[in-house]
């Protein structure tokens, strides 16, 4: 089975990412706007039940981080990929770090920029045109994130929220 | 906001249920497949945090249940819902009645029925073509669940993950 783990932000941050996401992005339907802490990655129900115990661990030990979302940018030539631009926060890359060290073996494919994706798979010249349009849009939005998700994939590409856990493992 | 709470069932359940969702429900891409334990209600922001409290005990207070789901079903001519009708075990009743006692003051349009909806928003000739071929090729499934979400909705009509829940409030 393939699991991920994810920050859902606010409704308002979602709402407009997805304002977006509906033209720009064939994922929209799939899963909700979303910033990835750990790409998609394999394991067994087994296995998913002690990678579920250490994250908890993970959780605890991490703290609540502001989720500052900046500008608009592009991942190009890598990719078409534009998302919105998320502030490197110490406590946001501490998480990242913690959920990627050796106890987990899966290593990224690319180095941590931490970001809500709103267009993807276009063609050079979409992508030209709707990063054009997106960044002189801009985006300037701060919130605080209290929690993060484990999630795992149906067959029609759809994902399904497994756990949730909270940073410091404090109360609401 | 509207909130409403919900049960995941495992992925091999939701594939089966998608397989019939993605032609018959229009509700396919807007959330996983689910049992619906507490219809959409209406909660601002701080009414959410004392309400995820609430539900918080009453999880620790619950169960983990037998999910069986036995039958295909249809609340017609009430409407053309159908549905993968899921066996109502005591644990799952008393976890419903919790989650509508009169703390919560929003009461239940309908008597509960545990379903997983597969079909639904069907013209009255599409449910009896659609129900006799469903109900022809059944179900008949049985897994434990042990956890449950609160959940949001966004714009758009999609449902995100909110907070996850235990079930007498164990470990994984």
């Amino acid at each position: 089975m393939k699991f991920g783990i994810a920050v859902f932000p606010s409704k308002k941050l979602q709402d407009l990412a997805n304002s977006y996401r509906k033209r720009y992005d064939p994922h929209y339907s799939l899963i909700p706007p979303h910033l990835t802490l750990k790409e998609p990655f394999d394991a067994t129900d087994e296995e998913i039940n002690k990678i579920a115990k250490k994250i908890e661990g993970i959780a605890k030990d991490a703290e609540p981080f502001t989720l500052r979302a900046y500008k608009i940018s592009s991942f190009q030539p890598v990719n078409n990929v534009i998302y919105m631009k998320v502030d490197s926060v110490p406590e946001l890359i501490n998480l990242y770090q913690s959920l990627h060290n050796e106890e987990f073996g899966v290593k990224s494919q690319y180095s941590f920029v931490p970001h809500i994706t709103i267009a993807q798979k276009l063609s050079n010249d979409e992508h030209s045109d709707v990063y054009g349009s997106l960044r002189m849009a801009g985006v300037d939005h701060e919130e605080t994130v209290d929690r993060f998700h484990l999630l795992y994939q149906l067959e029609n590409g759809s994902w399904t929220v497994y756990e949730t856990y909270r940073l410091g493992g404090g109360d609401s």
